[in-house]
């Protein structure tokens, strides 16, 4: 079972136009500086959060309790201008976990509902009995030598983005996420997603968009392990020279 | 003339996993903070960076002279663990201008090669007589009623990468650019792009997608008081009922 | 018992000065954001962090095991240009505890030896059954009226200043460390000081240099709840117009 | 003539407390990161800050004019849960300039009173052709050899801190402020004070506390050029086997 959160700030969209719009770049610093915190304290305990949309994201929480998730909030709280509610689901698929997040706590009101603040609503922890999550950290084959150093970097900017799309296309169909997580890496929690599966996408977005991708699959009872499993799986690959499309590792414990 | 700067991460992708991968939150933190302190140092000269890959940031530079961006080099080398690499340059439209400035840096090594540190090469920079920036707000109508409080968070994720690919997809063709700056809002430096052309791609998302976007057009000579400008448009489409696609202002100095 | 930690930053006289000195705010960027960041870290554990020196920082981590520690420095490692070294000792006094820390690190290398690098040096942690922390949070009456307000904002910092070299002097010979918190506010670990002893302390520094001074003190088993503790006895002598000088709350587990 | 500010956080203690006390933790990440963000912008004109009681800091702000203060203050309610205001005075002497940024503030209202927010307040700006600093870097003979790697962390913490209150209460009397930088570093803007008056104060505390001091004194028309030419006389000592005291550089433009 993996354990999903979402994190939503309250009531976003209103504050950064009242009474007048914040400068953009205040709102891409408090955005980004709100992420490497959030990212910073859910590390400490094992998970991970994704950017997503800055004003929503989604985390990975395997190991997080219901303290943990308050302790955030206050945090939040004492140091920025807005405040974070937050919606817990666990289920077999990322997908299935982070519906049931979201639905937890669009049940407590809307976003934009003046009255709704610093909401925590849980469905459900996983046990630890039961924590489990896999990770995929995909890449693109060679982007360096074959894109940054040669095409402008916003065509390069935008193969990446198509390539995000086209994964998010076809992971979304098997209950999988995929996250941009910078450079040419793209991170997918990916539970109850078979390897031949995977191998099948990539392969399908070569033949579809010709662009060549891999990936490497880490398992563990933890965000950070899974991923860093993931991570080990990829220089696996990189060894080979690229002749593998998936390697799997798991973490025993 | 449109000045922009590409920001690149020195060694990037070899450093992250030598002598092993470094932890996943450990490198989402140190890229979210690398982008909120660019920002800031580059906001202070009216500019405006967007993340873009995170290795690769994409700035508007308008105004910002040699010193300013060695003294911003100087300044992350001493604060972090890598170096940063910059080239700048100018031209008609965005995507012509970090044409440039990607080739002039590329001249000088790939951004993988180990002996290019910390280069500045700028190909050219505006003068403040023509120095002009036009910059297009865009976002989703009714994204919170329609989307937030109802699918699925990752669903929303979706569908707001969907447009974004749209967007980047069509913009291009002007020798405009596109970023996701959070929520549902991207900006779009767009000089020499028409409000017709503009309300014509707007349209042709919306038959396409079935997405309903609207922009706020700001004109200035600086990224920062042309994003404004862009969100007081934002603002006006707003109290008109989303009646129109398009607003534009400009800033007189 | 009380655990502490001396966090030293590796050999970073030197570094600040070669090649050349580093620009002042720069390093005065850095050593806060460390700070901050560390903070953050230990805090999720229920430990405090003083910055004491900002290239050495003392911090009470009762609850922070050896793997806590490793990954606070393995985190700093990979965001930032310098590493961390880490002590830690227990004791019944705060002084003996990171008498034991500094000296348990000191053999195993100067700050300033550039063989020594990331090291963690434990010579013990304390159990959670002997865990036991004092804190007593002290701070000037009414200094906003009586200071801030009235005299030059320098005179008011020399007295805060004067006061602290005075609480420094007279609590080390009780065994007790005293770290400025900011404001007219000071934090002192205080293990096996007495009540009396606090208020006779506090009254000889009303009649030596006419600051009138009082202390909240907090227990528990962890710095979090003892600091806490030590802030809702400060409430409570405001509350009686600080007609008392020193007012204890534990907390019960 | 020497620009200072004064940046005082409006109605900050009762804040801290209501409606219960926020974590110590929380407080001291804020106050540490709002320094690192002010000292960023302030930086970015060549000013530079002093965390001095972190709820109000003192800066020195040759070449700084009303914009860039608003442009800071505004930066700062938009990222903060806090907002801040500001007295700027100017004057020969930097004890005389934040006399009068302390006196024009507190005209303005009690630093706690509730309706006193966000206030700038501008007795005069120093003109560009009259701009002078004068800084010296006051470092203490060898403590990582004499104390840092022999005796316990807290008292080098706690000679550091004698060694602070001396050179205050001699340096004060002259019309110069002192403020500690980290480790055994203190910075004195002191424009108006002889090099034989500092060496004067330097052998009194040798003889009064036996703490060796040795000085760089730095002169430029901004606080960064200032400092930094006093780290290179600090450099030319230190070359020297620090049989020199002082040693005096300047910038010029």
């Amino acid at each position: 079972m993996i354990q999903m959160t979402l994190i939503q700030i309250d009531n976003y969209g209103p504050w950064t136009v009242t009474p007048n719009p914040c400068n953009e770049s205040d709102l891409q610093i408090l955005q980004a500086e709100l992420f490497a915190d959030v990212q910073r304290q859910i590390a400490m305990k094992k998970g991970l959060v994704f950017y997503t949309r800055f004003d929503n994201m989604l985390a990975v929480t395997n190991g997080l309790n219901e303290e943990d998730h308050m302790r955030i909030q206050r945090s939040i709280r004492n140091r920025y201008p807005i405040t974070i509610s937050m919606g817990v689901g666990t289920a077999k698929t990322p997908y299935e976990a982070q519906k049931i997040a979201t639905e937890v706590l669009q049940n407590k009101g809307g976003a934009q509902a003046a009255e709704r603040k610093e909401i925590l609503a849980i469905d459900s922890l996983v046990k630890p009995e039961d924590s489990f999550v896999q990770m995929a950290h995909i890449d693109i084959n060679g982007v360096t030598d074959s894109l940054t150093d040669i095409i402008p970097a916003f065509d390069t900017n935008f193969l990446v983005n198509k390539a995000q799309h086209y994964l998010m296309t076809k992971l979304i169909e098997k209950g999988a996420l995929l996250f941009f997580i910078g450079g040419d890496n793209f991170m997918s929690p990916c539970n109850e997603l078979g390897t031949e599966e995977l191998m099948k996408i990539l392969e399908e977005i070569d033949d579809e968009i010709d662009i060549a991708l891999k990936a490497g699959v880490g398992r563990s009872d933890n965000a950070e392990d899974a991923a860093y499993m993931g991570d080990l799986g990829l220089e696996e690959i990189r060894e080979g020279n690229n002749e593998e499309l998936v390697y799997v590792l798991e973490k025993k414990n």
